[in-house]
């Protein structure tokens, strides 16, 4: 028995999110069904990041146990050959057997995209939010790093989640402009449920000027959802960066 | 009677191509479609670059005669509210009543995307070729000097196509490469059947160490199809600028 970590990068476009679900397409669900394919194993993976419909990675972790003899650095070749062409291995190897993806501590970047111009561009629609609004990305940097730090971010999590405690770290916002493309990096040690896109849709009201830059701490005190912006669009969402510490 | 002009962007991964056809999906056909339906009258659009099946654009353009009291500025918005969202005007004007986008000077600029590396990325795979074979931007750069300038470029056009001269004029090509990406931007005043393609799967073939550089000026005095590389695929290859003159 060996246990084998996989590196995991997927357009979330035709998915219904990370975790496995009845009568849902789902990338749990096709990475359980090529590995049992491949390897004549029942297999059950633990994703790192259950990432929601709709968002990207290029860089999700999943381990899972297997008898298999073929080398663990060898499946992401086999298991490539059996993946539809929106999810692809970037990596596999062997790991101890008590290393588990979400109970070690790690650092996870997530970006978001913003396309902010006149008009969509069909090329670029899957991977990034369109906005015709003129955002002004100084006033969005200024609210942004009053969220960076130890907070409760209970604002800036879906109403839906029931999780014990809303305290999360966030080490780092950047925000990027190169052309009519925005990029929002958050890296942080942990994420609620929608927190990536909450926090995106509010600093975009920022940038819009339908808040000052301030109310972002004043969102946070108020530890009220409905205080927050709306939530982005999952398509401008990637994980683009996963370091287990 | 006014002759309005269109910047066209388009995904062309769902399309058989710019160009009308009989029972397929079209660029050309959603134009005219939507069109109709929106300004109640036969039209029918003239394209400037009837690109291939799965080809992109940023700025195709296209022209067409309209009774509408529409102003010609506001069509843009109109249009893209009709059009399937993989289809987005970006610009409409009115232009003189004989301006052709055919029969006068241009010039194009056509960017094929590689990426280089050891395993496809699922959300560049629509607009980039993949090829894990290591890829030498030297070597390519060196090759590609031969073909800038007027040369009969017969050699790397498509033997299906029927034309009376194969002479045409490239004015610059660069190749960039930005981590496991390479552009190759090609720029000229127009382009046989196949032709961008062709120059790119044998440039590929020069950066793989398959053909010395000094083999693409031989190829281009052959004017042999056959002597060239593969037609490299569609979907690495957008039509991103042009310029009329």
């Amino acid at each position: 028995m060996k246990r084998v970590k996989l590196t995991v990068a997927y357009d979330g476009t035709a998915y219904s999110g990370w975790q496995l679900q009845p009568h849902a397409r789902t990338i749990e669900g096709e990475l359980n069904r090529c590995l049992c394919e491949l390897l004549s194993e029942e297999i059950q993976v633990i994703g790192a990041s259950r990432t929601d419909s709709g968002v990207h990675a290029l860089c999700n972790v999943a381990v899972f146990d297997t008898e298999t003899r073929i080398p663990a650095e060898k499946i992401s070749y086999a298991l490539n050959q059996r993946l539809p062409e929106d999810i692809r291995i970037q990596h596999s190897c062997e790991v101890s057997a008590d290393f588990h993806p979400r109970r070690c501590d790690s650092r996870k970047t997530y970006e978001y995209r913003i396309l902010n111009a006149a008009f969509p561009v069909p090329t670029r629609r899957l991977y990034a939010h369109f906005t015709y609004a003129p955002l002004d990305v100084e006033r969005m940097r200024e609210a942004a790093a009053v969220l960076v730090g130890e907070h409760d971010f209970k604002s800036f999590c879906s109403a839906a989640s029931a999780v014990e405690s809303t305290v999360r770290r966030i080490l780092d916002i950047r925000i990027g402009k190169d052309g009519d493309e925005i990029t929002i990096q958050i890296c942080g040690t942990g994420f609620l449920y929608n927190m990536v896109r909450i926090i995106t849709g509010t600093l975009m009201e920022v940038g819009r000027g339908v808040y000052p830059p301030e109310r972002v701490g004043e969102i946070l005190e108020l530890r009220d959802r409905t205080a927050a912006g709306p939530t982005a669009p999952a398509c401008g969402l990637t994980l683009i960066r996963y370091e287990f510490l």
